[in-house]
């Protein structure tokens, strides 16, 4: 029978997530350790490192594993890592080597982890950005968040105790990479495509996972559950809507819809590394790479995430990238297709931006079917329509019309 | 660079076509060898050891080849083959080992090949039939060529002396394994998909072969030249109707249309190995298998050309199978679909049988846009309105009215 691949590192599953007594006497040594209050990104850091999602890593990185990550995609130990894994903290907090601390959860300021300092430094942001995300424009939200995060940053193994309220806000759809590997080999699987997503789907998007189903075991629809950047739908919404296409489109013996905890870095090609390395722990085959993996704005040419796993050392990763083109119905075609396999002009395609998609939405317009399917728009509209009850309360009060 | 799939047996490609004064020779001496009119089955094997589509073959094969391939799928000397290349005599022609022979063609009486007998053996033809085409039932193709076959087998090495006229009949559509070889290098093609075809391809073909193009870097559209059993469309109405297709619905950047000499064996499973194996010599890392993949009548389930595959020694094939589940246009999906990827019901899908399409097509009927193209059916109707023609006047001949 085949196998599936194995955690990235070729070892076995690496949950930093205590349990039982351990859990019990490590939650209550912390209450006596140094607390840090985390970002919403370094929560999602710990929350993959909790459930192995981050396997074979045993915490955060010390400054030898931060550069050679940065410059060449390395640990010091030689690992293969994209981006780095990193804790900040403010100069002033004045945290020591050989200190333990407890990090806290930035919203309700619950403890997450324990952790043991083994290094403090400082690091060069600038290089950072550039070496990870391609630019240092304080506008790309990746970047911003590099610039603003502490002065100083803390290295050191992390104990996990919290799956930070996940499993309880998402039931079944929160899955952690033991219980993915569990239902694939349970259901005979080998060859699996995960498809990453941080949108509702669309047309294009269902036909991304159509096509790696046509040519794999099943696919994995797997939602960021963590934050995005201001505008983006909330990760309810998504998984509302992504079910409902599930259930009315695809055939259950095929794909399996679950989430993880991340958040958003838009780094685009090295995030698309990252998202294939997570997947493999996960126990998928194939990452999907569409058009602008991970990316923001216009920082990264729109196949840049495709080259990129073309220039991987061999041995990198074992999950490889399944790559396809931009996609969209045609008509001339009369289906969906994409720029490999539709010849005709672009005024036969159905083009939808962003804006246009949310426009229509909003002012209750009719949106072609080629497009999205109804069942996944309905979901849409419920939440845009909330959004602007919302804006007319918030702009009523401001002493303004509605509209 | 990613490297083309190496001909089968891991060497060069072996073509036993004799070029320039060793031609000319051999054909002087081959005026003066007893001559042998072979099949049109057997012509397309010599055809195919001829451009070196049979590599590493350098001949027919012997009663342990035979044995071996029936058995086990392994020549003597251990090779990978799945079907007898074996050339009939009948007993009383005479011909003796040490003899060499001079192979003509079944239809014009020109010689093919020069062969050097190195043994004459009698088969059980049912074990071959058994073995191979998994019943002995006459009315299987198959199973008929191989029971109206000469009493004994001529084994021996080969030198082909012709290519039966494809060249000149199919020009660039006609290439050899070298040819397509240096195309897909000339490309910076590595992971190429075959699509075999025998029949016009309508949209479920298109789909398939597209669903190859998203996930490879092109697709080789295959056409069977050779014979087909009685009520298949010709090679050339088939080519002209797939030539329209790939013209108005494809990227010409990502396929290539070509065609080869054999004929059908209507091996269903076994065959498909066979088309996978000589694809691997044409430069293909993938061979498409879809539902009864050379298969005839009922006599194979849907998806034996799929579980064969999973049975291989390691190493017996380079080139692997893109299984692709049955396709068909789903008006609930609003497109092309799987049986993997559509949960709707059968009354949901555009089912149309070959009977049916035939019948459409010949009356003039509608025939929906959502089962083939416009401009492929058009190609069909001329040649059906042809046939139909014809059958007037045979039939007006015969003295009965024309319907």
């Amino acid at each position: 029978m085949s196998q599936l691949v194995r955690p990235h590192g070729g070892g076995e599953l690496m949950p930093l997530l205590l349990q039982g007594d351990a859990l019990a006497a490590e939650c209550a040594r912390a209450q006596t350790m140094t607390r840090l209050r985390v970002s919403s990104r370094e929560r999602g850091d710990i929350l993959m490192l909790g459930i192995g999602g981050f396997t074979p890593l045993d915490g955060f990185m010390t400054h030898a594993d931060w550069q050679g990550v940065c410059d060449g995609m390395r640990t010091a130990s030689g690992l293969f890592w994209p981006i780095p894994i990193t804790l900040s903290a403010s100069a002033s907090a004045g945290i020591r080597t050989g200190q333990e601390i407890a990090l806290q959860d930035p919203d309700d300021g619950s403890i997450l982890a324990t952790m043991l300092v083994t290094e403090v430094y400082a690091i060069d942001k600038a290089h950072e950005c550039a070496s990870v995300y391609r630019t240092t424009d304080l506008e790309h939200p990746g970047v911003r968040m590099v610039i603003e995060q502490g002065e100083v940053n803390l290295a050191g193994p992390v104990k996990v105790l919290s799956q930070g309220g996940f499993p309880e806000k998402y039931g079944e759809l929160y899955m952690t990479p033991a219980q993915t590997r569990a239902l694939f080999t349970k259901l005979g699987w080998s060859r699996i495509a995960a498809f990453q997503t941080r949108n509702p789907m669309h047309r294009s998007h269902e036909y991304l996972a159509k096509v790696a189903i046509e040519v794999c075991d099943g696919v994995l629809v797997h939602s960021l559950l963590g934050a995005l950047k201001p505008g983006d739908i909330p990760a309810e919404v998504r998984t509302k809507a992504i079910g409902t296409l599930v259930q009315h489109y695809f055939m259950p013996s095929t794909i399996v819809q679950a989430g993880y905890p991340l958040d958003m870095r838009y780094a685009g090609p090295r995030e698309a590394l990252l998202h294939a390395l997570f997947r493999q722990n996960y126990g998928c085959s194939h990452l999907i790479v569409g058009r602008d993996h991970a990316g923001v704005g216009s920082y990264y040419g729109p196949f840049d995430a495709h080259h990129i796993f073309d220039h991987l050392p061999p041995g990198a990763l074992e999950t490889q990238a399944l790559k396809i083109d931009w996609t969209f119905w045609c008509y001339r075609c009369g289906g969906m297709a994409s720029a490999r396999t539709c010849p005709h002009d672009e005024k036969d395609r159905l083009l939808v931006s962003g804006t246009k998609l949310r426009k229509w939405l909003s002012e209750g317009d009719e949106v072609p079917a080629e497009f999205s399917r109804p069942e996944v728009l309905e979901v849409l509209r419920a939440y845009y329509a909330g959004l602007d009850a919302g804006s007319r309360v918030e702009v009523k009060l401001a002493g303004h019309s509605a509209r």
